[in-house]
């Protein structure tokens, strides 16, 4: 395998933006998705990063699945919470808008909740649920994913890979604690990871083929494959996953007014279509946020603390293992050869200057 | 096994509620607590109803443990969130104040979020979650439950059985969409209804043993056994309940000014004691209730109608199974034996007449 390229962050951040520009998306937008993408390749979720810039989102920009202008809309019938239209903008553009939103009622109340409906694909659900711990609130990003669940009792795709994202503050320079979960045992980008490694077969307890049998052959899986929900058979926990997923569903589509995603996905053209939930909480309307930062450090120690298992040197709490990733990643990104190819192609296309 | 005995809900509750009164529990606290574990009851929840009025609540409340006449205090730094310290008083006492806070909260603001410390075991999640959709309300209800669980990479019991559940209206007469989950495979309580039905073993990927081995024998798990994650192991998602648990403890204990869950219960004396977490979110605020309601049971049927694995009649959301069981039993709870044993005893040694 060809050796990894390592591109600056800055200037990756900058050549993203001047390509989602080439096909139309207003400049500040542009940069907005261009943050978000690389924040993805910076904690190590190089699944939701620079990779489907143009396989996924200059495409669909292009096909006119996505719109680089979209005019979003709010509607609002509290203080606290309120509805967004993302008229089918970019996932990045629209979710963004709707998280600055939670966080400015948060601001106001204490607490504020969007529900975000025609919307499409916003790349990491973490992302968003970080824009809170810096201004010292928590942070939930809830976003419908693909119809690849199979729910318990049912044989095929039928409920969506939908994902839950906690971001909390802690103390000083510690690592904030990110929760980043697909209601799924493993979101589908697994499979792509390992396929790029080189494996063939992927472990039992993730999918399952069209007569409800585990499936290990990750290439059945376009034809034939649907994910385990969350605790995998109804015996271990399936129903908590399939459960989740369906919340979610309810609080990023019925609650914005769309149908459930289970429902359209079914549709033509709507496979990057998405529907988000965020919400903000402010520590100072709970307690004073030094306290609290303090006890969460506190908390921290008392997990790290843990007496370990055999081999293994830390216990690692959500969101630890992409913050260490974050701080060797700062001043360069390491890429996959064909990941900067698609980069070298997509400016070549669109003329765009290859500077990375 | 002897036959089970059918009482009146009505009945039950008046009765439970004169037993908590004679151990000092003030006449409508005690009807709270009564109503709310005979609600476990009546939704199937036998684990977490009157099986465990004596031993559980009474006997903590004579033995000093839960204060029976607690001053339950609250401070609040914005409109939609609040902190309760529920003086270690009986947890339905402390969560449904906490509850009926967050409610009133999310009626002024659209959002109502309130952490709650220094409580004692609450019984069902859902009770509380569940008090939201008769008020076109979305209700969120966490708990820390008992230091159970094993955290990946670690051995032993290091993190909380905590508890997640959600409850949201749906159209008319149909079960409200209701999840409660424990964020471990299987809360500690199936190995109650495993034992009592005469089981000997308990499936693989429940919990393990002090060396982080599979263990099937319920016996030895009171001496060295370990929940695991909902996940089960790393492979299938084991981060992801372990995430969740600490989650729900930085939600119910750190926002509220308590130690973490898992630390706190290593202390003496503490082995009922619980932190909560309550929301609630106004439909309104979002949507009007009654189009969320349709769309609600749209969805609802979209589930329903996915393809049946062979053998399955029917798909179940969550909250559907609690809902047809709560219908059985609107009119007689069927009791184990042993159960009525434990009422009849709690009669006679509290001197209140046993008129089930």
């Amino acid at each position: 395998m060809a050796s990894k390229v390592t591109v600056d962050p800055v200037k990756l951040t900058q050549f993203s933006a001047k390509i989602l520009q080439k096909v139309g998306v207003p400049g500040e937008d542009a940069e907005i998705t261009a943050r978000m993408l690389v924040a993805a390749d910076l904690r190590g979720i190089d699944t939701h990063g620079v990779s489907h810039l143009g396989s996924f989102y200059v495409k669909r920009i292009k096909e006119g699945f996505i719109n680089p202008t979209p005019q979003i809309k709010m509607e609002s019938h509290a203080q606290a919470t309120a509805v967004v239209d993302g008229d089918r903008g970019l996932g990045f553009v629209v979710g963004h808008y709707a998280m600055t939103e939670a966080l400015k009622r948060a601001g106001q109340t204490g607490a504020g909740f969007v529900s975000v409906r025609n919307s499409t694909h916003y790349g990491a659900a973490s992302t968003y649920a970080m824009m809170a711990p810096p201004k010292n609130m928590i942070g939930i990003s809830l976003t419908t994913g693909g119809r690849g669940m199979v729910a318990p009792g049912s044989v095929g795709r039928g409920a969506g890979i939908n994902v839950i994202s906690v971001a909390i503050p802690t103390q000083g320079n510690a690592a904030p604690f990110v929760l980043d979960m697909a209601t799924t045992v493993v979101p589908l980008s697994k499979f792509e990871i390992l396929l790029r490694s080189g494996e063939t077969t992927i472990p039992e307890g993730w999918a399952v083929d069209k007569a409800g049998k585990p499936l290990t052959d990750p290439k059945k899986y376009a034809e034939e494959g649907a994910l385990l929900p969350l605790g995998g058979l109804p015996v271990t926990g399936a129903f908590k996953g399939f459960g989740l997923s369906v919340m979610v569903d309810i609080l990023c589509s019925i609650l914005a007014g769309s149908a459930s995603i289970s429902e359209l996905l079914t549709q033509p053209n709507t496979v990057l279509r998405a529907n988000h939930f965020f919400g903000a909480l402010k520590i100072d309307g709970f307690m004073p946020a030094d306290d609290f930062a303090r006890a969460m450090a506190g908390m921290v120690k008392v997990y790290h603390d843990l007496p370990k298992a055999p081999g293994v040197e830390r216990i690692y709490l959500a969101g630890e293992v992409e913050y260490e990733i974050e701080n060797q990643r700062r001043h360069g990104i390491p890429l996959d050869p064909q990941v900067i190819d698609s980069l070298r192609k997509l400016a070549a296309e669109l003329g765009v200057e290859y500077d990375l």
